[in-house]
């Protein structure tokens, strides 16, 4: 039943039946070729998915009766990621892959070095790849991403309490591995990733000063969503924090 | 100077003057307008890479004059990926990504869930693209890439002393992270992912016969990339092992 996902709004997964969007009865209908009894998931990507079942299904349109929601755990920590302006295609790679990866929040940093200039409205279009994305690994949440904001309110956003971090190429003492797993156990993450033309140094001393640990990757040279992908890996999959998938 | 990264055959990369190949030279001149007396990395893909001054540019012609040559040390542990057969845009995505994780092998197997069917030569394309990613990196190795093989070629092609690990989405138990972390440090890691359909018990089975240890990523599910990714960056980043990066 692994295909077998559908998006709904949180408004409608608290009914007991519930229409599929025209996109999404399509896809059952035309694809998967869904017919009464067959079973579904309903996910709304705000952390309830549901058992159904469809109960109608005809001329483009799907009712689903649903049997049981449930509210998975989210992942520990919490995952909040700070990247950089990147192309387009990387952009939407991390859209997808940090679906997967189950990172909380992504805010885009407009940074001095950055190549790219913002393009309008494309958070609309990372939301419906991380939608699709979220059905194809049938997690219970997507990651919320931020509109384009400036480093100075991106830093100022992370909760004193979180662990907070900058990748930093020139950074060879501390490793990020070793940041994450330093003790007590992290509940919240903040990693701050830079563009393809790294941080400046002002911008480094800046995320410092507001209590990002700036630590690396070693001696590879990643892309820069290369190493938020690598970074969002050894987060989620780290030994040894309580909770850790 | 991160773009002035070129390839070379390790022949010429041994000898004092060396002529860019065409395109290579194409890319010098048009794209970054190198002209004599500027410096440049020339890189074999092979393990050596050399610091070098354009001598002479002219007519789509470049030669550049060797000043120095290195062996960069590799990566620790060495890390050979075997990868149940995905779908193109999958594989070049993994021929890109995992050059830049400084993976050695790819071994491309063939399993019974596996949707796409081999393409012949298309290992021919995953190669040029981990080509690309290398002058990108400025990594002095590129992985290896072997044509599609049996599943029990690949088994059999792992040595003895080699950390061997199957990614299994039903291994509870046993992590990734963990099986990694064991001592004594694995000087070689050998990792089976799946293809997009999973493994088939009778895999698992003969995996572990062949002395593959079954382990997990948590309750996340992944597409098969995304695990290839993840299992990479673990190699490659998770602290403590000696050597490690």
């Amino acid at each position: 039943m692994s295909q077998r996902r559908f998006l709904v709004s949180p408004a409608d997964l608290g009914q007991d039946l519930v229409e599929l969007a025209p996109e999404e009865a399509a896809h059952a209908l035309k694809v998967l070729r869904l017919a009464p009894g067959d079973g579904l998931w309903l996910l709304d990507g705000a952390g309830r998915r549901a058992r159904a079942v469809v109960e109608a299904a005809a001329k483009g349109r799907v009712a689903c009766r649903v049997l049981e929601r449930e509210t998975p755990p989210r992942s520990q920590p919490r995952l909040v990621l700070l990247c950089g302006l990147l192309k387009a295609p990387a952009l939407e790679l991390l859209a997808v892959k940090l679906t997967e990866l189950a990172v909380d929040e992504v805010r885009l940093v407009l940074t001095r070095r950055a190549v790219p200039k913002p393009k309008p409205g494309h958070e609309a279009r990372l939301r419906r790849l991380a939608a699709q994305a979220l059905k194809q690994c049938g997690a219970a949440w997507a990651p919320l991403f931020h509109a384009p904001q400036s480093l100075v309110s991106a830093l100022a956003a992370a909760p004193d309490p979180a662990r907070k971090l900058i990748l930093h190429e020139d950074e060879t003492d501390q490793s990020l591995a070793g940041a994450l797993a330093r003790p007590p156990a992290a509940e919240e993450v903040w990693a701050l990733v830079g563009p393809e033309g790294g941080f400046t140094p002002e911008e480094v001393a800046q995320a410092q000063a507001a209590g990002f640990i700036a630590c690396g990757l070693g001696p590879l040279i990643l892309r820069a969503e290369t190493a938020a992908l690598a970074c969002a890996a050894l987060v989620r999959f780290l030994p040894g924090a309580p909770g850790r998938a």
